[in-house]
């Protein structure tokens, strides 16, 4: 008997989520610089939950809930609220045990874009959960759509490499591959031979070398920092990497518990 | 003195234009499979002109007024028409001195986008008129926004790759590349030099060798094999590169001439 491989698909712009069915696929929402790497670290410091909101009013509302506020636009943190979008900001101290709300200028956009295309599951990559969420993916047989938040519903380079070098670790597992995942995955080649060239390259890169974020930026880049997988259920992200059955024993509980903040 | 640079910019779906501000800028509409091949063998071949039209029906009424008419869809011929989509087709015999209305699945909804955004310009790209192109491009001191038509919306492998192939050349010359520039470069890069992995993993390359087009394939990925320019002039592209004169002298005379076919 020959199984039918899953397929492995990237969309470059949440502008061009609407082009692929993703109510049977896993969309695995990709902000490098910084949303989805921020989630990956304040999952692994201890946060309880984090609810991911578009907009400011609705974010700032959930201080009243007893949660934490981050927000952040163009690169800055929002005033008044109690973090930006730094993955220095999620330490254990900060996060322990808490809950978050977070909107960010293109990341959390993302998030609602897939759960507007009714997602059969949604979860959140970054170079700082790479194999985990990757070998999350290979034991799943579920179809894949890797959703690069880009900046500004533009393409970015950062974001398109790291969905390349997800493809390139699929490959062996998934099947039809579409010009776009090719496309990623000869970017991710050529980043890794060139990998200088091509980040100081990326105009996100740039903007927040301006803003003094150098160190922050070279950790976004590094791998396997922070082993989570986090995944929306009801209306927030949960860790789901730590629990030993079956995943949706967990989100069912965590439904009925909680169905919606 | 020192005089800025125009930008050249890569927009890799007709579905990201309204991302360009394309009002003072060329637009080089891509479709490299096959339309915008075909439009400029059409023209080395002595077409007067060329109206690109959306749908089958509007260009089928363009019979009554003496012109040939091509459609295409899905990569196949549509019946009753003169001409399909494809390259061998629109021979000296054929097309020397006739007026051809043209529908396909991609390239002539690319060109309407444009113009719908109000680009300064409008000209057709391919590898057969790489080099005249590009060394027009340079002369006319204008941004430049590549746009790949892609497929139903998707990027795809070969459109990217010779907007990248365009980005390279343009380079010294040009300023601002972008990350879908960069990434489009990159691709172009890697392509050159294993051209065979990149073309045979396209998806529409696999499309039309299922329709037996190899040849034509391979002949729409020849370089330098047409030197025009078509553009858009009023509702119709005409070549401009034969025009010994500044184009926009020839461009006043043919809209007085004839202001819309």
């Amino acid at each position: 008997m020959t199984v039918k491989k899953k397929f492995v698909h990237v969309c470059l712009s949440p502008m061009m989520i609407d082009q692929f069915d993703v109510s049977e696929a896993i969309v695995v929402v990709i902000d490098v610089l910084r949303a989805t790497t921020s989630m990956c670290v304040a999952f692994d410091n201890g946060a309880e939950l984090i609810v991911p909101l578009e907009h400011i009013e609705e974010t700032e509302a959930y201080r009243e809930k007893g949660f934490l506020i981050a927000g952040e636009r163009s690169g800055e943190q929002l005033e008044g609220f109690d973090f930006g979008n730094s993955p220095f900001s999620f330490t254990k101290e900060n996060v322990g045990g808490k809950r978050i709300a977070i909107t960010t200028t293109n990341g959390t956009r993302a998030i609602k874009a897939a759960q507007e295309r009714n997602a059969h599951e949604i979860v959140v990559g970054s170079f700082s959960n790479f194999t985990a969420l990757t070998d999350w993916l290979i034991a799943q047989n579920r179809h894949v759509c890797l959703l690069c938040s880009g900046w500004r519903d533009h393409p970015t380079m950062e974001d398109t490499i790291f969905a390349g070098a997800v493809v390139r670790r699929l490959r062996h597992d998934f099947r039809q591959f579409q010009d776009t995942a090719l496309m990623a995955e000869a970017l991710f080649q050529s980043a890794n031979i060139r990998k200088r060239y091509f980040f100081t390259h990326s105009s996100h890169y740039n903007r927040l070398i301006h803003l003094n974020l150098q160190e922050e930026v070279k950790y976004c880049l590094r791998r396997d920092t922070h082993p989570v997988i986090p995944m929306m259920i009801g209306n927030a992200l949960h860790e789901i990497s730590r629990y030993e059955g079956d995943y949706h024993e967990l989100k069912a509980r965590i439904l009925e518990k909680t169905p919606s903040w």
